[in-house]
């Protein structure tokens, strides 16, 4: 029995969100609601990582029939187009037409990767994913951004497709590194900064215990989903806002190597940059913004400037202005503002984002 | 000026067709109508392949700025992920932000990978779309289909993304080869049949001389854009009616090798089988089929079974049973009716295809 479960409309397609105790079974994953019932003849691929391959099996096991697997290696470094390719032949393998089932087990890299997969295969097959990484579940596995790193960007090449069935079982965080723990952590705080104060209250529980987690996970998933609602392919304002602290981020991510830097981590740095910058802009508090980077290094995040890796600012700069992020020659940041946050638009090649790049935080 | 101006809406996107005597210049590619007034800080990309170069040249001194082009290599043969990822990369050097322009000229490989690199590129860039080939005209470069070949199966990989502008340019035809003229007259004869008798009557005196060709084209243009907007993404049954001839005809295509028989060519030949299954299954009356056929034959296209490069029945099947068209597995089929076409279910396995792919014709 889920704890919580949310159904949401992304632009026409349905997308329910499940957060239970426990892993599904093929059948929940097959099962497309009341439209569709179980069609015993749909062909199915699951598709996982090395370090979620025993959840795969599990998942596996729970069927009559042999399900294939394709296991593609971990890790950001190999969110490419080979993977993704390895995910296409996989399911020409195991004879999947246009109604075939792609199902994702893992965290963002495996979501992102085989959401793209089954947006492109046949022009569009079925999906559902599994998430079982924080991170997977306060955002990467809800709201439809497929896609994976190009020419070292990161999603360059991508789609959106909502995944008709989202699974978040806590048991699977059981198995999650440390270092997963703290890249999750990250976009739930996101989160509960664009939310509300109680929300950010929530959060702070956290640190003794997990008592509060599938609350917040559930919160995190209510949220983005509420917003992703309203602007599914973000094209208007509403659903940059979930990018509070990934234009710094990114740009870190990216000049430090993809794969160095881990997500979440990136993004906390990012969110302590855009509170610095919110200042400059007189849109964040000063209150607000001591508030945030007190509650980053709590968790204990790398909040600093210049980040102690020393990546020359420059090349933060050249990563961000071929953002994605950035459209007729301006670059979108998120700050906070009083509550919430709100988009600054700033010019490209203006001084201001090296300036708090570079400079010694207080 | 154009001689026949379309507006579009496939599934929430506009989707404007030009056709005229002349080439649009670098203004008419870039103006995306009335809503956004032409961006003179846009970056653009032009796509054509190596027989399309000289028309990208022409339409490239229509600027005064430099405007990069990626030029590919041309034929079926390179309807793939290479060629994608070039025109992927050759944005990412010119600079092409997520609103950037990808501008294809060129027939229906070119338009295909081209929407499709656009498709991807940031989650969705800008498109327009240059046809130089009846086929493009007639058929390929509207309505959104777009992908590359993989693994041997046509399209297998592609998404639907319908440019926002679509010119059909008159004067590029007049350095198309013979092959591809009639390459092309079958996807006209293909959407005649479909429509109604006068656009077949049209396309009879398109025999003695090319007078009427820029209605036919538009006959074919508003015929095909009415089903794609009552079914863009080929999700009901509608859509699937273009498919006429194609079953039989992509199953000929990728068993003889891709490239081998030109896609015109090969549904003019799938026609002809759908004639027979069509009246198999006393769908088709006799007299309907037999006029669709000596219709065919006036233009020369191979219409005898079994095909005479003598390729194996069990090789077509295979193709077959893996095409795009199979779902839960039953393989459709278009036939003509009394009058257009209807979608035939039949069950994969049934013996019923391969005995009109062998069968001699009457
Ligand atoms: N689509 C979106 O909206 C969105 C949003 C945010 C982030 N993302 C993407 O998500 C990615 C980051 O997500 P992530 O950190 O989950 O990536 P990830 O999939 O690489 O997971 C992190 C690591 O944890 C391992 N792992 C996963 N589940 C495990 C488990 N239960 N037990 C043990 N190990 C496990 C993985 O193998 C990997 O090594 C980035 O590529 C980012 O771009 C996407
Ligand atoms: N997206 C769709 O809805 C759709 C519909 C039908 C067909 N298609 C696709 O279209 C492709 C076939 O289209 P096509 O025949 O136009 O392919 P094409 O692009 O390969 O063009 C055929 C040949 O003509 C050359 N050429 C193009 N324009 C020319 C010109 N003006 N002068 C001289 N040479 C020129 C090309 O270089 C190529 O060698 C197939 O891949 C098919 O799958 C797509």
């Amino acid at each position: 029995m889920p704890k919580f479960t949310y159904n949401f409309n992304f632009g026409g397609q349905n997308s329910a969100v499940f957060i239970q105790d426990s892993l599904p079974g093929i059948e929940d994953l097959q099962n497309s609601g009341i439209h569709a019932p179980e069609d015993k003849s749909r062909r199915i691929l699951l598709v996982c990582d090395a370090n979620t391959q025993p959840i795969a099996r599990k998942i596996q096991e729970s069927s009559e029939t042999l399900i294939p697997v394709c296991v593609l290696q971990s890790g950001e470094t190999h969110k490419n187009w080979a993977s993704a390719e390895a995910i296409i032949k996989a399911a020409r393998e195991a004879g999947l037409g246009r109604d075939g089932l792609f199902v994702g087990i893992g965290g963002g890299v495996i979501s992102d990767l085989t959401a793209f997969a089954a947006s492109v295969y046949m022009r569009g097959a079925k999906l559902s994913l599994v998430s079982t990484t924080l991170l997977g579940m306060a955002d990467a596995a809800l709201g439809g951004k497929a896609g994976f790193d190009y020419l070292g960007i990161k999603n360059l090449v991508g789609t959106f497709y909502p995944a008709s069935r989202v699974f978040m079982p806590l048991c699977s965080l059981e198995t999650l590194p440390q270092r997963e723990w703290k890249s999750g952590m990250a976009e739930l705080i996101k989160t509960a900064i664009l939310s509300d104060a109680d929300f950010l209250n929530q959060i702070k529980t956290l640190k003794q215990g997990r008592e509060n987690l599938d609350a917040c996970i559930a919160k995190a998933v209510e949220f983005k989903g509420r917003i992703v609602e309203q602007d599914p392919k973000e094209t208007g304002k509403m659903r940059a806002l979930l990018n509070l602290g990934h234009t710094f981020g990114h740009a870190l991510e990216s000049a430090a190597g993809l794969g160095k830097i881990s997500h979440g981590e990136a993004v906390a740095w990012g969110i302590a940059r855009s509170c610095e910058l919110g200042m400059e802009l007189n849109i964040t508090p000063q209150k607000r913004a001591a508030e945030i980077i007190a509650l980053l290094n709590d968790f204990g995040y790398e909040t600093r400037a210049p980040h102690p890796l020393n990546i020359p600012a420059e090349e933060m700069l050249k990563a961000m202005s071929s953002d994605k992020k950035k459209q007729n020659r301006t670059l979108a940041f998120i700050v906070p503002a009083p509550q919430g946050a709100e988009i600054a638009q700033i010019p490209d090649g203006s001084p201001l984002p090296k300036k708090i790049i570079n400079r010694e935080s207080q």
